[in-house]
């Protein structure tokens, strides 16, 4: 197995891009990782990419070979992958396997999401595919309510408050401030997220992750020869992934991502690292409370003590462990497809030192973790700076 | 690089399973594979699991959790891909390569599809998504309709003859009579064909894949443990991807495939064969003039010869080249993502020497051939009985 590494990075601006569709998105995205990497279209020799609900955002699937073709890949091969919110970093993953199995050496992997030309109920709907159609959204449960009943058993359980969770979207609102590629650009305080209007009790609308248009893009090659495209590879030194009951009613609890403590462990291992060192952290914050959960169920925090800590500010930037520095899912925006593949750009450019505004000061260590559904898949991955 | 191997494979009945949902159709199909292979769930170590629309024909994205969940493979790895209707061929690639790289011992590949909830229009209209929705579908083509441009311009180019294209349907259909679990088990004639209903000119329904509901599964292993799960290993001695322009106005031609081209010859040359060496072939038959483009541009006939071959049979069951035996995609029936899986499953069952009364005789070598849309995508096996 050889060594993984970034060689380049490209993002799109999150929002609501009216003036672009999917295509477009990749292609900006995309082009801008290969002039990162200072690698040209045709030398690229496999392509991942990452996309949840295209085909019910905007009635297109086949969309690997759409990213090869408007990025001027000519024939080689494309891959899409679809693990609901998880696709992004799913596709990083195969990725990864793809250089480390020596069978290619220059891999782009993509993820987008164009989701603003549907209506808000059909994105609710298309994004209610992440969970079990059968066995819970057809039984008249939302996406969010899913989130809502973990939220509302961990408040139980463990004493988490509202207002703990509210502190989530206060600091990841306030990280993307600082962010010129995130969707929302306002400050928000407690007392705003406590007064939004409820989605589904207890999470509120300010609770949860936008819908959003947006890709993101990254190219990898093994390590040994990253240095002839730059002069700052980010190593890939874990990459993991788990699964889970698609729905939560298989589950032994449901305070906890089973999914995510597998991957993680795993990626640690790999890694040779202990949560104690790592720097700078994006986790998948599709509500509030999958933060706080995704901060104990990788070991972060014990059981029951990250609401607090989130609370008391050891997780801002530049405090204790800065997670979610892009803004996180709540902040910069979710295009679900892009998502995983966007923490892994932000993670790059805090550990090359290029996060400007919202630089983690020495960051050496940073992590990835993306989840699909209500936590039937998790994807951890160790990034490390390679001087 | 290792040696992979076919070890165990499973099939469900396609067709209209009205008593089947997608996650029983996954089950009975994984079970099989599994209990063919002498494999226990707990050993599984990745799963890939091919679908194309899973979300517009029954709401439900995130479907390799679900199979990983549903074939009890306890927090494994489980990863969705999507091309098209190569999404079973890419997904077997990518199994390939995760076998291939030393990652993984055991490994499980499924594919799905579960169409007949939706109605003809909604099943229509999601299969379109498999072109270019922004430049093609939208414009008010359907994906019959690309085909048949393809037809026209070869019927235009070659003197390819509608009887020669329902030459293809005959034989694929009396092959399916042999199959049992092909969703038609009744012979046509040419004339049958020419009288059937329009569907896009020069296609007719008789030359169309129908819409089916199915399942099929394989398990993957090291060739050098092979042995230990099975007497009759199937050595996956090529694999090879291409894709071209997701529309058809993009190529520079029409009456050919250049991703099945650049697949087929990358394959054959791994697998140190040419045309000749091949006894038995399962194309991506979606319509007849499917078949005839795949053996042009596989190299088995020369562009425009095909047709006027198949017509004199010499593609029927244990003539020169037996094509297609399971029935193909006409016959045997077309569940999008199990397609690509399914064409593996006849040809290990071939080179087993267990195909029954569809049995080649003397079958060595074997290859399969999957396509995504119009031709973006274009996934090639060879496989070989190993002694």
């Amino acid at each position: 197995m050889r060594d993984v590494a970034i060689i380049g990075v490209g993002l799109t601006k999150f929002g609501e891009r009216w003036e672009s569709g999917l295509r477009e998105l990749m292609a900006e995205a995309g082009l801008a990782a290969l002039e990162d990497a200072n690698v040209e279209s045709k030398d690229v020799e496999i392509v991942y990419g990452g996309t949840m609900a295209s085909g019910r955002f905007i009635g297109q699937e086949h969309v690997a070979a759409l990213l090869a073709d408007q990025l001027g890949f000519k024939n080689i091969p494309a891959v899409r992958i679809e693990n609901a919110c998880a696709s992004g970093g799913s596709a990083l993953r195969q990725g990864y396997m793809a250089v480390a199995s020596g069978m290619y050496n220059l891999v782009a992997v993509g993820g987008v999401e164009k989701m603003t030309d549907a209506t808000s109920t059909e994105a609710t709907t298309a994004l209610g595919g992440a969970g079990d159609q059968e066995w819970e959204l057809s039984q008249g449960i939302t996406f969010p309510g899913l989130y809502a009943l973990m939220a509302r058993r961990h408040m139980y359980e463990y004493g988490t408050t509202v207002e703990q969770m509210a502190s989530v979207a206060v600091k990841n609102h306030d990280n993307a401030c600082k962010n010129k590629y995130a969707q929302f650009h306002k400050k928000f305080t407690i007392s705003d997220i406590l007064n939004s209007k409820v989605v589904a009790d207890p999470l509120r609308i300010l609770d949860c992750s936008p819908i959003s248009d947006g890709a993101a893009a990254v190219i990898l090659a093994p390590l040994e020869i990253a240095k002839k495209y730059t002069d700052t590879p980010i190593h890939i030194i874990g990459s993991a992934q788990a699964s889970d009951t698609l729905g939560l009613s298989d589950r032994d609890k449901i305070t906890e991502i089973k999914a995510t403590k597998i991957a993680a462990e795993d990626a640690f291992r790999q890694a040779k690292i202990s949560s104690k060192d790592v720097n700078v952290l994006e986790v998948h914050d599709c509500f509030t409370i999958a933060e706080i959960l995704a901060m104990e169920d990788m070991g972060f925090y014990k059981k029951g003590q990250a609401a607090k800590a989130i609370e008391d500010g050891e997780t801002t930037l530049n405090s204790k462990i800065s997670v979610n520095t892009s803004g996180g899912l709540k902040g910069c925006g979710h295009p679900v497809g892009a998502t995983g593949i966007k923490q892994a750009v932000e993670v790059t450019l805090q550990l090359r030192g290029e996060a400007g505004e919202r630089q983690v000061n020495g960051a050496e260590i940073g992590v990835t973790h993306n989840v699909g559904g209500s936590g039937a898949t998790s994807v951890v991955h160790v990034m490390k700076r390679h001087n």
